[in-house]
């Protein structure tokens, strides 16, 4: 376990008189230029008298939030030089960016990252005309804002953010401000629970502070009106001390308010010292450490603090009429201009900045320098302090097969071998996250070498259960903490594994969307490092929901994720265990993706040697000779596809029947372990040339294709390939309920008998001459299900059935299991 | 308003000796039938020898929460009967199906809906064998469960949906099972706050009883690990008064468990009478009520009460290893077997049913009678109390078109003005939803009628905000709460609309694919009656996202929803303000479906009179003759193709475009409504005839579409009709930031000179005849960008551009507002 070195406790001091006016004075300037930002493009240091035509055509921005967030970087900053913290700032109401940009450009990351926005009155002016402008930057926290790893636009996930960047990052403090708007996500109302899993001698710290100011877009916040007595319950029941502060108020003088505020966050930090100081001292007499009540801060303050109070006579400082932009009509109405440069002036920027429009240096040496500044913090550019995983040879891990289905193992099974030893290799920068699901999901092998991280209650008992106060393995009942503490955990440059049921994984269908759009933006930011990839392993499948039935059903994130730019998507559907370790191996080695990986718990053939699936795996799909019929030198007849494991045995079993009933009939047999290859090499990195497309589907033949998902899908991504009908598609048409397997494939017009019928009717001439055995399939079906139900047969098995072709191997049985599988 | 009637307050009196024990043989039989259900197919009542073959082959289901569910159920029943209370169950553990099927079988409920299942030993082995089983029952609190309203197969939403169910239901209670493991969801933790909303005047009451087994699928619940004194801070803190009860640890007599937990009721519903006595006489005296510390129960008792103690030297009961099936090997080893044996014999079925099989009467009358059975509560049958709303006519709110195009309008601003009529027509079975997106989404002529609904503190100056004690309109920022609130709402035989931003939809993706299912199961379940539809407004689009940028830039949930079954799932994209009414009278109307309607807040143009707009809705989609140059008699050279408003802007600014530069090219312009009627008719039932595609989208002739969200959609929907190549989409391709409606349209190739490109491209013959155009074309979307940011245009008046073409109006330019808009 990596345990935390010493906490930085320099002994902290009330700010002097003279300190105070210097943090005030850095914070009118954060919030002068969050208002520039807002309005200018012109006249930045507002030198000559504001002209109309220096306000911006189109007034775009929060502006409701950024007073408090300069409020609070201001005071972090002053924690940060006077203890020497390690300190990330993360912000959930993450619409304030013009004070995020304010705050970088005033520790000079800014300009050091875009030298075109210099640390002039040019540079100001470029600052200014660029926000919310086309071309420019957004209006959020967005990847372009240095020291950001929390776009914020969609709310909820600061916390889980926080926690996620301070796993394994003993040495850090995440000031995390949570909106009391945000706060009424369910993401986030969960996430305060981060708390039981963090633990104090291997973990950062994060300190919440909730940011009350009183108002969403158009309506009060519910935090900010239950009472302090049930506020402090709820939050004591979080497992927090909670510290309030409430400033702003009634033209309270902010010299005084800064004085308040600086020692509630000495106090907070005097707790968080001491906490971490009892942790070392645990951690080096070999003792656990309990979960402490961290501090925590309630930060009331006004929305919109220091804007204009009224506007056209409607209160507007405090309310939520501040959300956005307060004086709208600055470049129409005299009267708004007016307003709009008193409030401007009321910071006093004259005081601010020198004749070359540079921040004073007595101001700016008040933001810590280097790498101590929140904005430059390497971990908030994780590639840029990303190690590669020692990654194990998962060729070790391989199930023999002695022929193609001559193994049965349970993928997933085998891969949490393999995992295990990534852990054992990786002790300090990988993680798996799941929603209680990493053993129903079958990869419980990795608690041969890891716990799960748990800091609530543990009682004797849990030990033999893999419960711990520090573990690799993160497990609580929400999607959406695994999801946002593994971004948390990437975002700063680890590496990580997100396993789950398929069907709930679109619990974070958002979530993953603004992951998306990040890895977008940072691959066209040339100073953002890439990232490890957003690993996914979808387990407990559409098609093996034997014990929950209809509710777990749905192979529709693909499609979600489908949507998403092509350069970050990659999708898999390995068959088996060798097919799947080859592919997890290259998702751990990528990076900027997001990769969802399917694949299967039950036991079920492995069809590939390991040699044979990393060359399929390589390929991304590829013809099994030994499935199919074909002659050489002639075209088949047919084409079977299959993408998915169960598709993949329904396919084989379908191509069997072929080949007794109909030997003659040239079948070919394809099998699609990355999906993406099977769109257009214009539309997808991955994606064919239309010369290969044609040599594995042919020209003109049928192709009947079993998928795992939606069977639309096929074609979308097949489109500019084929745009005939000779593709069939079957897959999963939202038929379901508690049943089994074979019936499931069975509602679905995917199984095996099936696809022989869909075969009868594809090829011409068949349909008429094998009349009879159509009928006999339909007939099948409904024997094979009533049979397999009653004698509890698992696919493989079913009506008899079990691939025992393989080259060779003709006379061999599927024998038990194979390799290191169990 | 709606006020209660009188609450009913029968003098609750502890359970005498007697009452006791027939309350413990209730339990004992419903825990008894559940175990039946999960492992027999024959001998349901124990009067042979229990053999292997009759245990089912597969053992599918859940133990480990029935028994705390049947316990909580059994004590429901006698607080009905003693209070004459009108109870909903909603069992947030679902998966604990076993139970609530015993409990209404136990009721006579489940023999009158299904009466192949008999009060008699075969309707019990009828019982036992259909669950889980092919062709038999799910596993779960399903639809097909008497009484339920709700699955619990995705965890989260018990609170929500009991809630939504109380919403006007002031005379009903909602007994509410949340799981420990469900509790740490996301959006189960921010639903607690639902009480903030709640009216105890005006609404019903819920009691959540929080399930604290301890265990998940395999670890610990976090809520079971802080200690009692955190979760009583956390309780109090959610607002409300939590009860503690602890029973069923250390061979407790059940006996005593019962009698303890009866007084624990009784003081919580004695508590609710309290409280709404208290509102009868606010209500009484004209006051409003203060909102109360709603009772709650905190249950701790052990996963899997009276099953095995342990399996295999297992600790089971008490253990997450109760989860499922503890005894799996019942059917394969005799130890399991006389384990099952012995287990099944603990709850002495011979005291409990007579000889023909049926429930002794003296156990039976334990329970309530009729429509006060919980699972015969004609609320939890929503389509059976269903009252049709009152519609206003919507044609009153039409805005004037003199000619199309001639009249501006905000499309939702013109809706809100008609949903106000609704609400006042409507007064108690109507509601709107939203993340506090109401007023931004410009619905806000509601609150001329009606009041934003809110119980955490009130200040003075909210009343002028709408803010009141009761009030149609629902607002929270949690998307997770808007749709749970609204689907227990419409589950119970209501109505509504949730109106959020377009992109962040995608945050309940997996809910309202659980609420479809529901819709799907019960469309073929004959005595579940047809439920209003869920109607979605969705604004603040893709297109228009001027202020927030790349993360609020999501139109997928289009593609999310066409997933779902054909039979549900609606999508509009109305044009313009009067295509909105239309479409939104016909959703309010319609039942069992998902109506998912996509329409713009900003000024736009109105280009269809409302008896156009009529026809045109009930098409779906239609040639507009008036914005194209076709020639009678001949067929056109290309379609231009628009659904959306923005994308049809810019479809009949390219069509102008065309018409005054080439103005020999025969253009067809077509609008898409109804995007469901791009499909076959074979595959949804809104589908096209082959025929009539043809007849609007010719043969052979290039179409160029112009779709508001991603493209490929275009071709899923239309890939029956059309293989060839011959249709072009243009949409949103994952490209945007914080800038100019122009500029997004721009980014994503879909700006009307972009369109007039691709006419140029695919129409034979106009590339190089054309190929200054072209050039100028590239050029002028540039300059219309520069022009239009600082000119602050808007997308109908880019490049000076106006519709003024309608009918006999050429001269007339676009007039300022239309009709009742403002």
């Amino acid at each position: 376990m990596t345990t935390t070195a010493t906490w930085p406790n320099s002994p902290a001091h009330a700010p002097t008189e003279e300190e105070l006016d210097r943090l005030h004075a850095w914070w009118r300037a954060a919030n002068y230029l969050s208002v520039g930002q807002i309005y200018l493009m012109d006249n930045p240091l507002l030198r000559k008298p504001l002209q109309r035509e220096q306000v911006k055509p189109r007034l775009l921005g929060h502006w409701g939030t950024t007073p408090g967030l300069t409020f609070l970087y201001a005071h972090a900053n002053r924690a940060i030089r006077q203890r020497g913290l390690n300190a990330l700032y993360i912000t959930g109401p993450g619409h304030g960016g013009p004070g995020l940009v304010a705050a970088s450009y005033l520790e000079g990351t800014y300009s050091e990252v875009y030298p075109a926005v210099g640390q002039d009155e040019e540079g100001l002016n470029r600052l200014f005309t660029q926000f919310s402008f086309p071309g420019g930057i957004p209006s959020h926290v967005a990847p372009e804002t240095p020291g950001s790893i929390h776009e914020g636009g969609e709310l909820g996930y600061s916390l889980s953010h926080a926690y996620g960047a301070m796993f394994d990052s003993p040495d850090q403090i995440a000031f995390t401000v949570v909106g009391d708007g945000e706060a009424e996500t369910g993401p986030l109302a969960t996430s305060w629970h981060s708390n039981k899993f963090a633990n104090p001698q291997q973990d950062g710290v994060v300190l919440p502070i909730l940011h009350l100011n009183g108002y969403k877009i158009a309506n009060p916040t519910v935090l900010a009106r239950i009472g302090d007595e049930e506020l402090d319950a709820l939050l004591r029941g979080y497992g927090h001390t909670p510290l309030f502060f409430t400033g702003g108020f009634d033209d309270e003088d902010p010299i005084a308010a800064h004085e308040r505020f600086a020692a509630v966050l000495d106090e907070a930090l005097d707790q968080i010292a001491q906490i971490k100081q009892q942790a070392q001292e645990d951690a080096a007499a070999g003792r656990e450490s309990e979960r402490p009540a961290w501090p925590m801060i309630v930060f009331r303050t006004p929305k919109g603090w220091t804007g204009p109070k009224t506007v056209d006579g409607n209160v507007t400082e405090g309310s939520w009429r501040s959300h956005q932009v307060p004086l709208g009509g600055a470049r129409d109405s005299d009267e708004h201009l007016a307003e709009l440069d008193a409030w401007l002036r009321s910071y006093r920027p004259e005081e601010l900045f020198d004749e070359d429009g540079r921040l004073l240096e007595s101001i700016a040496e008040t933001a810590p320098q280097a790498e101590l500044r929140m904005s430059a913090n390497p971990s908030t550019n994780g590639g840029s302090v990303l190690e590669p995983l020692r990654l194990p040879d998962f060729r070790e891990h391989a199930v023999a097969v002695p022929h193609p289905g001559g193994a049965t193992a349970e993928a997933t099974r085998v891969l949490g071998t393999w995992l295990r030893d990534v852990i054992r290799d990786n002790p300090h920068n990988f993680r798996i996250f799941g929603p209680d699901e990493t053993a129903s999901n079958r990869l419980q092998a990795v608690y041969e070498q890891t716990d799960k991280q748990w800091n609530a209650e543990i009682e004797p008992h849990d030990r033999q259960e893999h419960l711990a106060r520090a573990g690799r393995v993160m497990e609580v009942l929400s999607e959406h903490q695994c999801q946002g503490w593994l971004e948390g955990y990437l975002l700063t440059g680890r590496h990580g594994v997100f396993s789950s049921y398929e069907a709930f994984i679109h619990i974070v269908d958002s979530m993953v969307n603004q992951h998306a759009k990040w890895l977008k933006v940072t691959n066209e930011l040339e100073w953002r490092r890439p990232l490890a990839s957003l690993n996914y392993l979808l387990s407990s499948h559409v098609w093996r929901q034997d014990h929950n039935g209809f509710s777990h059903q749905d192979p529709g994130f693909i499609d979600h994720m489908v949507n998403k730019k092509a350069e970050i998507v990659r999708v898999y559907l390995p068959p088996d265990a060798n097919t799947l370790l080859s592919t997890y191996d290259h998702c751990l080695r990528s990076r900027q993706y997001v990769n969802v990986v399917v694949a299967g718990k039950q036991p079920g053939p492995t069809w590939l040697s390991m040699d044979e699936a990393i060359v399929h795996c390589t390929r991304g799909l590829g013809i099994w000779e030994w499935a199919g019929t074909e002659v050489d030198g002639e075209e088949p007849e047919v084409v079977l596809a299959c993408a998915g494991d169960v598709p993949t045995v329904e396919t084989l079993a379908a191509a069997k029947i072929l080949r007794t009933r109909i030997p003659a009939l040239r079948v070919r047999v394809v099998n699609v372990v990355d999906l993406m290859r099977l769109q257009d090499d214009s539309e997808h990195p991955h994606g064919l040339a239309q010369r290969d497309f044609v040599g594995l589907f042919g020209q003109d033949i049928p192709v009947v294709f079993a998928y795992h998902g939606y069977p639309w899908l096929i074609h979308r991504l097949a489109y500019r390939h084929d745009r005939s009908s000779r593709i069939h598609v079957r897959g999963y048409k939202e038929e379901g309920t508690t049943t089994t397997p074979f019936d499931m494939l069975m509602r679905n017009d995917t199984d095996r008998f099936h696809l022989v019928m869909d075969v009868l009717d594809r090829v011409e001439g068949l349909a008429t001459r094998y009349a009879g055995l159509r009928q006999q399939m339909e007939d099948e079906r409904f024997r094979a299900r009533a049979f397999a139900y009653e004698h509890g047969e698992d696919l493989p098995e079913i009506a008899g059935w079990q691939w025992d072709e393989g080259a060779g191997a003709q006379d061999e049985t599927v024998g038990a299991t194979g390799g290191d599988n169990e």
